[in-house]
């Protein structure tokens, strides 16, 4: 399969080398990589092992890089408004298109541009992050879910988590895709938030009482908004518990909205605070919590 | 009048520096600013008018001061397991003990130790800072509401009044002071905690319509938990709203708190936070945005 790589940043890199590992075509988007990838190669350190790319392809812009089976998508999506031109260069007549980024609002304005019928999406639950140019550490987790934008289970789905997963990426197709978007939400929307107001990362938050309660709280409120949307079925609050075990077993991670910001780039807002509340208050829930953590946020933006 | 101040920082500083000026003798507790002050004195800047006192008593342990007629306490609250200690030496038989300090529990405190009705509380809406050692900046407002910690109406408190007027400090006597102290908490919850969680100056919060409206939204938590207290009328949402606008005339204003992070001091959480969260809920009522702000303050404090 050829794989074309928009946004390659920590998720983007280590997918896609996982796949050019597996014997894929991978052709990455680079900027901040392009001169150490396209001369050294790219290395990925992971508690599964490391491994080095020596031949890695890169390119600078997406026209170069020719039409590809399946487009895979991590940019940060405070860079949304260049994804369409970003991504038509790369579509054929059958090329799909999966968008692994965070938060709502992306499989929408894929769906705006192309076919709806080319877009999944897909949530990633990975610890990953930047190192020098050139190398992505893999910290932890990695498991995709993946579902077609319009719906349902289908073939081309399970497929392509079929081929994720002999690549090594834990992988499933679900037909319910805003379900499992509104389950990150759960953990995102607590955790990013948090960890980038207050620069403590996950461990600190979960180590004291008061913070902890507020995450609970947090997720609740998100659930309570989920369980309002047309969902197959509702969350449970014992997922919030469970998300809260996993995080526990992560330690000190800084979730990547605290990179964000502690590095100045701009925070992914709209995809994880204000289309969620947005939709909540579409449904009649208000999310208290969340809506002063939208606030907060945003004031740092200016 | 003799008068002791107790924690003379850039209020203590700024009241008994006018009262001496209006010819009480004053004594200080100086620790920072000792040798500045008994050397040259202190220097006051003021929209009111600069002014310089030459010879200001200076004390660096309060049981040299002697007894005093008012001992006036600025002390900040996250030192208050020192105030009975500081306080003991300055009591004659008659003197009375008032307390300017932030937040709820402060004349419960000197209540506990001393006699009940040598205690009166006041709140001050002052803007100060301190300069560099032996100076003191007033930058706006800066009138004193004080009661009886018994309650009601007294000669005193009435004729305490009328010296601090005498004195150029805008003052008056209150009947209830639990009232005038939860007024100043609609104050002082939002704005010390979101300046100093988020570093961002009283005016940037009031400019953006978001971090305004949960200003907005906060005021009316404490409003609700404070009218839920045994108080002599109701705090009326109006007062919200003139609070919002004497803030915004204000301008760049850093509150106590956001000074206090800025500079490595711990946070008067438990008189500004932990004290009415707890009274809130003796009376049924959660305020959620204020103990959320609470979590995320204490946590920055590990």
């Amino acid at each position: 399969m050829t794989i074309g790589i928009v946004g390659a940043g920590a998720l983007g890199l280590y997918y896609g080398a996982l796949l050019q590992r597996a014997g894929h075509e991978v052709r990455f988007l680079l900027r901040r990589d392009f001169d150490a990838i396209t001369r050294n190669g790219l290395r990925v350190t992971s508690p599964n092992g490391d491994f080095h790319l020596a031949r890695v392809l890169g390119f600078r812009e997406t026209h170069h890089m020719g039409q590809v089976d399946l487009v895979l998508v991590g940019l940060k999506t405070f860079a949304n408004h260049h994804l369409p031109e970003l991504v038509a260069p790369l579509l054929g007549p059958e090329t799909r298109i999966l968008t692994l980024q965070n938060g709502l609002g992306n499989e929408e304005l894929l769906a705006a541009n192309f076919d709806a019928a080319r877009v999944l999406g897909g949530i990633a639950f990975l610890c990953s992050n930047r190192g020098e140019p050139g190398v992505v550490h893999h910290l932890d987790q990695g498991r995709i879910r993946l579902g077609e934008f319009t719906g349902g289970l289908s073939a081309y789905a399970d497929s392509l988590a079929a081929t994720f997963r002999q690549a090594g990426i834990p992988c499933e197709a679900v037909a319910d895709l805003p379900k499992a978007r509104w389950e990150k939400l759960v953990w995102n929307i607590p955790f990013n938030g948090l960890c980038a107001l207050t620069g403590l990362t996950t461990d600190r938050l979960l180590a004291l009482p008061a913070t902890r309660d507020q995450v609970r709280a947090i997720m609740e409120e998100v659930i309570t908004a989920a369980n309002a949307q047309e969902l197959s079925a509702p969350i449970t609050t014992e997922f919030a518990a469970r998300m809260i075990t996993l995080t526990t077993a992560m330690g000190a991670y800084r979730p990547s909205m605290m990179i964000d910001r502690a590095e100045g780039r701009p925070l992914e807002l709209e995809a994880i605070y204000a289309l969620p509340l947005a939709r909540a208050a579409e449904h009649g829930v208000a999310m208290t919590r969340v809506a002063m953590l939208h606030a907060l946020l945003e004031a740092g933006e200016a």
